[in-house]
């Protein structure tokens, strides 16, 4: 399962059932789960002062596509899915699910929950904080440094459930708020609102999200987005999302 | 003219005069024209059970560069030119001459037509539509989820000769015109109308294209800009953009 | 130091205690400084013709880390330091100490100077200039053409000290100026003035960067940031920085 060109420390703790494709390197203070795929051209264990000795830890069931870098001393949940490309550096801490997409670039220090899915080119910046179901679409940017450059570093913190539209950005510190959506291009200077919409450079309030439809004709709420999508998620987390659901259609 | 580190399956269907760089990877399912380069590092025709079987096709004459990841199931014309670290995925069918810049995402089942650029770091999401002679410049990124995340996805057009400039986004099934602008650092929500300016966040009505002079001195028009630009066309598409030209500069 | 797996030509010139990783490729026109590290998955001195035979020259003490790829004919000081997948083409020249983030793009025929810093995927425009100690942070865009696509090629030019924030553009032949300031999320077409602040798209004068105060609550400006920042640069810069300060806090 191990290709042949690739490169495996014989000190690395490898799962059983752990592929590594042609040409990737896996460094010597790394555990990598069960039935995880790493594809070809990766690095994994980057060797790093910075990550204090701590090991790089990947759940089992995991999938690493190809050209991924990963430093020592961050610890993933089991079922993390990348993207190509992805770097992430050291010491950060992810549950479960964790979706990156293909250029995703964390940058350490983060602490992020369950089932979180960022898409292409996401940018997270150092002592970012995300919850659990949280969406971040393409070319999005969380920062942290509050009068660059400086000694700084306050990391944003976004709730469950919220969802960062395309191309926009988090300054320094942000609380967005639980199934809030930020609409694309803007930047969030201020503390989002759990259920709105804030949008514009800078993101003001637009409306609460249950204003916005589905454009499916049906004339329900597109939000709380749990109400109608599922692609992905296990079925009692399904279930006990619609569960919460009164009449209303809100939460 | 294949390097010996590098990994070609013996079923895939490789073309006179290829030449495939060190440490790349060919798969199985994938057909390669003649005089094709395929730099170092790339893997082409990653297998994907979304691509129902269908080959990545790749014309002859076209250069991929390295770092490049190319999935099963989508088709390419001749000459199609790559900058480096391109990820492209299943079932997207374009025509011949297409760029597609370094960084460059195609998220697949999309319709690009002949001769289109784009540049670094274009994100092109599912479903979009990209008629002939467009241009993309770096960080673009086009939508296709109204209300994401969703199950709808409704892809952007982009018709013949349209440019869009650096860092805007297209909303999901926005049309933009013929020979229109889209300036730089915009997020386009409603449809542009052909030969038109807009700009902002959202995006407005500018004003007509043939407003805008080149730097030049010359007191000219710079758009339509297929009256003064020809760097890469081939002979006869550009006598034929120039017998179009109007005493007023305009198509 | 050369790992097994990697390819380096004969005719490189390869300075004392250089390393090269695993599946890197150094080509022939090349010369490579002493103490510098080359990851893995590198192509470095990938042929050109538009470099008209020069050399790749890379200074002592660099380090360039994975999946990066450098193109003959650009120059870089002593301790160039890149993140991953940095990609340089031909004829960029750059004084010592400059940082590339992860998946920064610089398109050739730039000048750069000293201490440099770019941030993660910060693309330099053709023919882009940019003096000292200047920041750029991420997913920012120099920009060149102003009536794209064309064959004119106005780069922008950046001065001493000067900031740019977050995912902002600057617009083809803009100056910015010394110790200026580019708020995130920008879209710059004006000349900026040396210690101002400029924002928003089209971008406008905000305030002089005096006005900005540091957030450790000493009340103190954040600009110029050389009164309180250090991190990474010689003791003798930063004591000369000191020597240029004010009572009132400015230069």
């Amino acid at each position: 399962m191990i290709h042949p060109t690739a490169i495996v420390s014989p000190l690395a703790q490898i799962g059983v059932n752990v592929r590594v494709g042609p040409f990737s390197i896996i460094h010597d203070n790394v555990v990598i789960g069960a039935d995880t795929v790493i594809e070809s051209h990766c690095e994994i264990g980057h060797p790093s002062a910075l990550a204090g000795g701590r090991a790089l830890v990947i759940g089992r069931g995991s999938l690493i596509r190809s050209h991924s870098v990963f430093y020592e001393g961050s610890t993933f949940g089991e079922r993390l899915t990348t993207g190509h490309r992805v770097t992430v550096r050291e010491l950060t801490t992810a549950g479960k699910n964790l979706q990156i997409g293909t250029l995703g670039d964390i940058q350490g220090h983060c602490e992020i929950g369950d089932y979180v899915r960022t898409h292409s080119n996401v940018h997270i910046g150092h002592e970012s904080k995300i919850h659990n179901f949280v969406w971040i679409f393409p070319y999005v940017v969380l920062t942290n440094d509050p009068h660059p450059p400086s000694d700084t570093c306050v990391g944003c913190e976004i709730h469950d459930h919220a969802v960062i539209a395309t191309m926009s950005i988090i300054l320094p510190g942000v609380q967005v708020g639980e199934h809030s959506l930020v609409a694309a291009h803007s930047s969030v200077s201020r503390d989002v609102e759990a259920h709105t919409v804030v949008g514009g450079s800078p993101a003001r309030f637009l409306c609460p999200t249950d204003k916005i439809k589905l454009k499916d004709g049906s004339g329900r709420s597109a939000y709380p987005w749990t109400t109608h999508f599922s692609r992905g998620y296990p079925e009692d987390v399904v279930k006990e999302w619609l569960s919460r659901i009164p009449a209303s259609g809100q939460e």
